[in-house]
């Protein structure tokens, strides 16, 4: 198993990239290959400096860096020797497994769209993100930005890809999906909710609860909440502002330090052939670190097996 | 200036009704004539035992009341006799100027769209609610549910009557419109969102200040923030969670106080020819006056002529 590390990527870049591979090697009891992807002068010091055991890694030359503001395609086109691309070539040619990285999100997206297959019989790959259960568990909403506009069937799709997930990471046996809408009866909602709701009533392959309403999200009613990207991505946004609210208000809760999503090392994009995880641009060595070990987790519980299977 | 007030609507009518109206009378100092619908046996008593001053008072006898649950338009087609039916019948028959209510919102929200005309050039009424902000200012978020499936113009309508409503009821000088969206520039979202941008940018009627994200709903970015009735139904009743997650979890925050929408008094429908408000279930005496003083104030400033105004 060969894990590709984008080491460039991210505002705390390489540094906390490099505490992070450490942090894992010396976690985890059985590690991946790690292939570190980045300025070999930037990097290769800091794994000595933090005495980082080496026989699992593999320093790949990246002599160019796609910044955090850069014109996705733009820099993707244009920056061939950018870590992020070299992550993908690498991915594509079968030379790694799974490919992480906290840098520009953007790049990441369009770069899997474009070089990594969607998952046979995917309409389109979708993006999650945990939310924090008062209860203390997590639930997964997805989509929550790629696709702004779905179609019924996509978020069918979304609903399995999100259980298969729920269930083989986030270890929640028989996921309880929730459709978001504005109402709990059937019948209620815009025309893309109406039209959803029978699909995922008769599809066999997910635990479907009903609608779901914005009260819901917070407590232990759905563990996959199910809607398109635009107003995933708003809710997502919200919900990330409500740590800075919290630490603003010196709030000292628990429960709103949840809500600061750098604890939670990223989200896959779901539906495409290979693991691919982006991180928070904010990622510090416990990010990078749990990054690795969702990827790692994808390939050993062959979650994309699963999730081919679930959608058939 | 005569207001109707259903006396019976909402979890603790008629008490906590007969207490706003007293309270009401005690503090406004020009106060309006109010028509007090509901049950005389039970409402008459009350207001001798709490001293309600009578002589801006009369009270219209309701044999029956519209529960909460019922289904609004078989609710109002069958109960005439409802403190709500007859509240509509006199608005429509122009025996009263406002109506209000903390009943059942769906039967408000029927009988506000067939008995009273939409203001000349609406496409559709719609409903607004108050947003916190953290600055210690209020925002308008619209719409939170009527429309769940939206046109551009519709948006763009929206923009305006909620800016009239801002600037006259809230008190905000040339508020600033935001588009909620997915991302800050111009092209970005859904195709919704996407058409709506250009014709706000091109209102010359409203303080357009270009694409706000869920990040920004609670900071001082936006006065008057623009979506569907879908996501903005959701962003609502996830607000209200906010206040009800507080409170479980013990957080003695006064921001988060303020996530309680029971303080603000019930929020109008905005594009109808007449005002209307809608009060939440579990309104006590202040939110009671607070309504009253709603439609007190956007009869005054005749907030209903001005969104004509700015409509054309």
């Amino acid at each position: 198993m060969i894990i590709a590390i984008d080491m460039m990527g991210g505002d705390f870049a390489p540094l906390e990239a490099v505490k992070g591979v450490l942090q894992y090697l010396q976690e985890e009891r059985s590690p991946a290959r790690l292939l570190l992807i980045g300025n070999q002068e930037a990097i290769a010091p800091l794994i000595s400096e933090y005495n980082v055991p080496q026989d699992l890694l593999k320093i790949i030359h990246a002599d160019q860096v796609i910044d955090m503001h850069e014109h996705p395609t733009k820099a993707l086109k244009e920056k061939q020797r950018s870590s992020i691309a070299i992550g993908f070539h690498l991915l594509a040619s079968g030379k790694a497994d799974a490919f992480i990285s906290a840098g520009n999100t953007g790049a990441m997206l369009v770069g899997t769209l474009f070089s990594i297959k969607a998952l046979e019989g995917v309409i389109r790959p979708t993006i999650s993100t945990i939310i924090p259960k008062e209860s203390g568990g997590t639930g997964l909403l997805l989509d929550v930005g790629l696709n702004a506009d779905c179609k019924p069937e996509q978020l069918n799709q979304f609903a399995v890809m999100g259980s298969v997930y729920a269930q083989l990471i986030l270890g929640i046996d028989n996921p309880r999906v929730g459709l978001i809408n504005v109402g709990e009866e059937e019948g209620k909602g815009n025309i893309l909710a109406q039209a959803t709701y029978p699909l995922l009533k008769e599809n066999k392959h997910i635990n479907f609860i009903g609608n779901i309403e914005g009260r819901d999200l917070l407590i232990d009613k759905a563990d996959v909440m199910v809607c398109e990207g635009f107003t995933g991505n708003i809710l997502l946004k919200f919900a990330e502002s409500l740590y800075e609210v919290s630490q603003r208000k010196q709030v000292k809760e628990e429960y709103f330090e949840r809500f600061n999503f750098e604890n939670y090392g990223g989200t896959p994009i779901l539906g495409v052939a290979k693991p691919v995880v982006i991180g928070h641009g904010i990622s510090k060595a416990k990010a990078f670190k749990n990054m690795i070990l969702v990827a790692q987790k994808m390939l050993e519980k062959d979650v994309l097996g699963k999730m081919k299977e679930e959608l058939q």
